[in-house]
């Protein structure tokens, strides 16, 4: 079967080595290169373009939803940073410390910023006086720093890209409203363009972050069954407000504290997009996020005509707002078809003189091989359909793999038999008491990724310790 | 006259003192806010939207000539810093140095990035094997950190944004052509999009890039008489290829050097939009820039029918692709129009229940506050002709002042009164010697600008000290 042939020899199977396969094909696909940084990582054109696609995609969607962008200093001073408690011990052991400026040590030391809470907070002290201020609805697009010790490509790094929104609100019932808006953002979003099913939950006290009151998330499984926080939705209620004194004249006449909520998704999907959808040919990028969506790619290429019609049917199937390159490079079709396939790129349209003289090409769809014979005049809406296709099997298909490794665990040993010989999501029943957590996670290595906001009730019991159960929660291990 | 009255008292006049004058443009009109790290400014929505344009033209006009976005880490060991001795002495004095990561002290310090040749150049070595591998033609959005004393919103300040681009090619003459291939692209970007005028030219080697051969740059007059530098593009010749062994085969299978360039255009562009632009009611967009270029002004919003009317003539507006808003607040229309002056909308639509009974709309023109009346139905049509005249006019206006603003100096006498009487760009010849560009700068604080592509002879002998002149010199004081 075409579908199994493996035709890039280079590129270790994702079935011998799961780590090494996403390796080779960071390499492969050059979507990243090592940097002389220790832990910090180089965007290569190939990765930093579907970045700069899902940029486009969101912010288009924050905007749609009322969001402003604006652009925060990256240094924090430590003073500010520990305003807030609970925020400064959960991020103060991995930030980078700056300490000298030009020639002279600094008189507070500053730190590069691992998120933005106390900037955001510090403004909007000074911003906000008024009912009339609120809410405010910013975000921004950036790169934040966390020296992490153990780093992979896109999954972590000490420093990484991403959106963090921070909004104020003059009601809690108002800010816990965005913070839901904003997750269901994400997940539809990785849903509709990225192709990536997800799970919408709360993360439990212990998962939450560093100082937010409720923490939701979108899990998505990797093809090896483990799994990816995708997005976080944080609401704060008061806590920031009353740290950093955020106030407001109410119509009432009464001053009162803001409720505030921030929101983050990071290039760590695109580490997402290969795990979910990537196969031992490299790289398979759902259409609405390719960068390149066709290659055409033309047979004898030296033959009189053969590319001048491969320009021509290029520049016909761009004005109809395709993404389209001419792969005219000198080496063989077999070589570039392989490239095409380890880059992802959904479609390749093959072209020789026989083709042309017939006035037609053959299209060939990334993810199944399948390929079609079609006339050049109908290439545009033939190709339209097969990437509509396939951004739509590649949903599914995903979906299938997840439901189909997702287990129910009822007790103890079931969840031990689970995560030791089947990987994928384990949902099991837990009584709300951490120390279970904390001993699911010392035995097993599985986490907690979250209260589903779809609760069922699959026991009575906690899968852990057996008590009465009070939520059903998603565990597993994950990057 | 309707264009000399001015509607917002609260701002300084520019010609009682025009530092006073930007400061509270850059207050009133929101684009910028003071943040508590000191040296680093905030960008508030409203100005980082005026980035978000510039970003998105700047970047479609790169793309259009092949060049790829990429993201590189922002920190800089001290070692790779080091390996180009006049880049180092350059930019050490003023950079941010991190020696902490988490509770331990690093190994080797990093600086955080002032401009990023030494990374590209560190990632060229790697990637640059074969002449098939040339041109690299790479590009990032980023910011840098350059640890001034003094600063400025938007002009200087210790952290701000930019682009970078980073090229790599076969030859010495390739590399001079994309020199100068994006000085152009910056000054037709200037002169189209932002309506400012540009003088193109060479830096002399005083005040050359620190490692580059040439440099190239754009000035332009701003409204006070003093210059801004709003652009540049270096030419490395194959020095940085030296110090960091960047080697590739050639065709004849014998090893080469690369040739390299960089260029950049950062926020301060913004800076040269108010300075250029602006007035004592506050900023001025040229249209294709701003955020919002029509701002629609129901007058007795609260009579029925008035706002609806005001919905349904913006969204008609906003179909023909027209960037619209609806002041809708309970504000006075006085008081609106005064925001949308001090916001610089190019065009504001007024309509009041009258206007509306007789189909039609004031629309009024914020650079010359010209008003016309016009059926709802040529609205559009209307609002596009005004929009592209204003556009137009902005540009002939700005090059008049700068023109008006341009003095010969045919001796040292000449140019010293210039300096002191008029404010401007002053023309004058120079031997070549640094030794008076050193003089010229202590005595009268100009310094040389550029060495103009179009070089006149407007005497023989330089304007300094005498000698026979070599170069026609734009000098100026500069912010």
């Amino acid at each position: 079967m075409a579908k199994d042939k493996k035709l890039v020899e280079a590129i270790t199977s994702m079935e011998v080595d799961f780590a090494q396969w996403y390796t080779d094909v960071v390499k492969k696909a050059e979507l990243m290169g090592y940097s002389s940084v220790k832990g910090c990582m180089i965007f290569k054109p190939a990765g930093y373009a579907i970045w700069e696609n899902i940029q486009r995609e969101l912010d288009r969607r924050f905007k749609e939803t009322g969001v402003e962008n604006v652009y925060m200093p990256m240094f924090i001073p430590e003073s500010l940073l520990e305003r807030e408690k609970e925020h400064v011990e959960g991020f103060a052991p991995e930030v980078a410390w700056v300490t000298h400026g030009g020639l002279s040590p600094l008189q507070e030391r500053l730190c590069v910023r691992p998120t933005s809470e106390t900037l955001f907070c510090d403004f909007y002290k000074d911003e906000i006086q008024s009912y009339r201020d609120l809410p405010k609805l910013y975000n921004q697009w950036c790169s934040v720093v966390r020296w992490e010790k153990e780093t992979r490509p896109f999954l972590r790094s000490r420093e990484f890209l991403w959106q963090e929104g921070h909004t104020a609100h003059a009601t809690a019932e108002e800010a816990e409203e965005r913070t839901q808006q904003m997750l269901n953002l994400y997940a539809d979003f990785c849903e509709e363009v990225l192709a990536i099913p997800v799970i919408r939950g709360r993360k439990t006290d212990k998962e939450k972050f560093a100082g937010a009151e409720a923490t939701y998330t979108i899990e998505a499984l990797m093809h090896d069954g483990k799994a990816l926080q995708s997005g976080t939705s944080h609401n704060f209620g008061d806590g920031f407000a009353k740290a950093f004194e955020i106030q407001y004249t109410d119509k009432d006449n009464r001053l009162k504290y803001v409720y505030q909520t921030s929101w983050g998704m990071t290039t760590r999907l695109i580490g997402a997009i290969i795990m979910v959808h990537g196969d031992d040919s490299g790289l398979v990028l759902p259409p609405m996020i390719a960068p390149v969506q066709v290659d055409v790619i033309p047979i004898m290429q030296t033959k009189e005509g053969v590319l001048d019609k491969a320009y021509e049917v290029a520049d016909t199937l761009k004005k109809t707002g395709l993404r389209v390159k001419v792969d005219d490079s000198d080496k063989s079709p077999g070589w570039k078809f392989s490239e095409q396939e380890m880059r992802g790129i959904p479609v390749r349209v093959e072209m020789g003189p026989r083709d042309i003289e017939a006035n037609q090409a053959i299209i060939v769809r990334r993810d199944t091989r399948e390929k079609i014979t079609v006339s050049i005049d109908d290439l545009d809406t033939a190709i339209q359909e097969v990437l509509a296709t396939m951004q739509k099997e590649m949903l599914e298909r995903a979906r299938a793999h997840r439901d189909a490794h997702t287990y129910d665990a009822h007790n103890y040993e079931e969840f031990k038999d689970i995560v030791t010989n089947k990987p994928g999501f384990i949902r099991g029943m837990w009584c709300g008491d951490e120390a279970c957590e904390n001993k699911i996670k010392e035995e097993t290595t599985a986490t907690s990724r979250c209260m589903p906001f779809e609760q069922e009730k699959i026991s009575d019991v906690c899968v852990c310790c057996g008590k009465p159960a009070k939520k059903l929660v998603y565990w597993g291990k994950a990057y």
